[in-house]
């Protein structure tokens, strides 16, 4: 096992990779930037270094400035949190090249689902289900008639230069087809000087549905089932459930096949998340592969009972996954985490300053992680995730009706939150009937802000 | 189901039954004594009621006062908590002439359990084991004789008046019998005037284990398992696991049934401990029933996943048992309670005043519950728990190693806590091998002292 691991992160889940390496008796280090000088993570570990400015470029993201202090600790390992270096393959090289473990993939898998035509090529290789696409540039309006046909219409054209939504059209049937193709074309090549687009299915109403999945060095992969995470606003998730209403056992084992399958072949290493669409008839279709732990991560540990990051640091450490696990993954009751932002609850702005009061909820099937306290200083170069609410319950009613209260007993007093948002949305009846997908924000906030 | 409960009482139980409350739909009322006016239970209520003033007689033990209030809020229920009223049946029985649903047991269970000679005469005439013993007074020496070879030594004598250990002499072979029954007889006669003695089998090294049942008012009881709450100090716990290593899974079905049985025979109604001590031969005897939630009733909850205290509404407004359960028990993993009290750590002491910086421990596995926060200020008046640090791990290594971090992430200034004795025992050799007796915290204690 390792002797003492740097945290390249701040924030609840630098803390929460302390909580682990506590837990397996490892020493902790911790880096922070000048504006996180009173952090928690600095408090809780057992040495800790300032590699810099508040500026993100000049501090966690400080590529020499954070090896040279894992150098200067004399660490065994470094684990990077999510965000900010954790999916960067040329830090998890330079870690390699000065010895130091990298709790995560091998730069080269990193690198692959980086790419995101080479990652969807390798899933499809391997009987993933992926969105049915051009695999490329469609050159002509003809040619666009083809794929389209091919793949059924609804279909979508993006511009593979862009992103943001120019180039983009949705096209739903052959008379539609050449007044959009034209448009996106054109609008592509004037916003990005390029007006190559590809094709894509469109996804009516679809649902965010990521699988997490742990791999160990020795080809054992195990899925540790579903994410729902369709409750997003601006592609940010807001709040995140397991298991998804619409994920049947029988789907569940299917896909978690398929990707323990795959994932080995890949031959990939730690945990990792495949995010999926969901289409109205339940069909997944791969999008992207995250190569780290994911916020959400505590609604999977407390539906399977699996301490993730623990799992992260002892199969870096060399550890076979039955030693992790301890048995087969049963997966008991029903998880849901809203995420606490520091904003504004309707204007979501952020919100930094001073704490004044702060009271986390506890008893039965509550969880929090956070960084925060009272008199806790919220700096504005961050992003707003201040806590993370988890409760687990025996259903999904229990869930909701104990993460409502919940929420009705945390004191955050001094700055906005976005506690009063997450409260209607657990009133929500379309949110309680589990009816919603991707776009269910974006009425919700039109609702809320009529009412 | 109940419109509106009254809580009977304060601190972390007062806000525990707000959870449960709030989680079933059901409106709260506070009551609180003067000193309580910025006690979170009075917050979180939906209303607050001030019964009067500090002194437990003056307010939280004055029944009319609590009826009174109960009155004006127009409550269907009344929930007691532990101590104070909740084991009180004169209380009970004015509730219900009242028209108010106590929620507990009927009045006269209460009695029945409240007479320790009664209810273990009631417990052994269906089969629950019971300490051998004299049954009643022993008059005479030749009977005192006859009584110990009955039960076999070593025995002990105790005054029937008695407390406190005066009167009391272990009695370890016929030889010592004579000397030690007089001094027992004549200490009981100066202390108590009353030289009565009553005789039971002494157990060496005994452990405290305890039962924890729920049953309903139809006759359904079921065994929840048990905890093991040796970790006591002058007959206070300290520290509760879930399960004990000393209870194998054979034991607990055969108690757990019995229990069921002798319970549903004398008519239980709601959650309920039956506490036992343990030889060293692993044979357990009844001690005496609590008809009341426990304080450490979450570590059942974290290992059976039953919120033990909407069960105890939801029974008490007329609901069945597997309405509650939702399905078999199923015992998982292992979990541990630590009671923080505000309290010098090694001289016991109560240490009242200001909180003036509060941090609770999250992350994976670990729940809190606790009425303070920053700024919070703990009178003097009432018992010295502030707040419940739980834990649950796969097995009892990781749930030692869990608490262990937790503790060492609880930050609480200004005030002195068990924080750092419980930090204490969850590194010593003989708590982590599980090799422990009641008599452990008067070793550690001498042994910490030492050092």
């Amino acid at each position: 096992m390792f002797r003492k691991i740097l945290i390249a992160n701040r924030g609840e889940i630098a803390l929460r990779v302390i909580c682990a390496c506590k837990e397996l008796g490892i020493k902790t280090v911790a880096i922070y930037s000048e504006a996180d000088r009173n952090s928690l993570h600095v408090r809780f570990a057992d040495e800790a270094i300032c590699i810099g400015p508040p500026r993100l470029a000049d501090s966690y993201l400080n590529i020499p400035a954070v090896i040279s202090a894992a150098e200067i600790a004399n660490v065994d390992a470094i684990h990077p949190g999510y965000g900010l270096l954790s999916e960067n393959a040329n830090f998890a090289e330079v870690c390699q090249a000065c010895g130091i473990e990298f709790i995560g993939p091998k730069p080269e898998t990193i690198r692959l689902m980086g790419e995101k035509e080479k990652a969807r090529a390798a899933m499809k290789e391997h009987g993933v289900p992926i969105l049915p696409g051009s695999d490329g540039v469609v050159a002509t309006e003809a040619e666009a008639m083809e794929w389209a046909k091919k793949i059924g219409f609804p279909v979508i054209v993006k511009a593979k230069a862009g992103g943001g939504g120019r180039g983009m059209r949705v096209i739903r049937s052959e008379e539609e087809l050449p007044v959009h193709f034209a448009a996106a074309s054109s609008e592509a090549a004037s916003a990005f000087g390029n007006g190559d687009l590809y094709m894509e299915k469109f996804v009516e109403r679809p649902r965010h549905i990521e699988f997490q999945i742990l791999a160990d060095s020795y080809g054992n992969v195990v899925s540790l089932g579903e994410r729902e995470c369709s409750i997003q606003r601006r592609h940010q998730k807001l709040l995140e459930e397991a298991p998804s209403t619409q994920v049947t056992p029988e789907l569940r084992a299917e896909i978690g096949g398929i990707l323990e399958k795959t994932l080995s072949k890949i031959g990939y290493i730690n945990a990792g998340t495949i995010e999926f669409l969901m289409d109205e008839d339940r069909k997944l279709y791969f999008i992207e592969m995250n190569t780290r732990i994911q916020v959400e991560h505590p609604v999977t540990e407390m539906t399977t009972d699996v301490d993730l990051v623990k799992g992260q640091i002892m199969i870096a450490a060399g550890a076979k996954l039955q030693d992790v696990l301890m048995g087969p993954i049963v997966f008991r009751g029903h998880a849901i985490e809203c995420r606490i932002n520091a904003e504004h609850p309707e204007k979501f702005t952020p919100s930094a300053g001073k704490i004044t009061a702060f009271h986390t909820p506890g008893g039965t099937g509550v969880r929090v992680d956070t960084h925060q306290y009272a008199e806790g200083v919220i700096p504005p170069y961050y992003d707003s995730l201040i806590a993370k609410l988890v409760v687990r319950g025996k259903d999904r009613d229990e869930a909701i009706s104990r993460m409502a209260r919940a929420l009705e007993m945390f004191i955050v007093e001094g700055i906005h939150t976005s506690i009063p948002l997450h409260r209607k949305i657990m009133a929500d009846p379309d949110f309680r009937a589990g009816n919603f997908d991707t776009k269910f924000m974006e009425r919700f906030m039109t609702q809320t802000h009529k009412k």
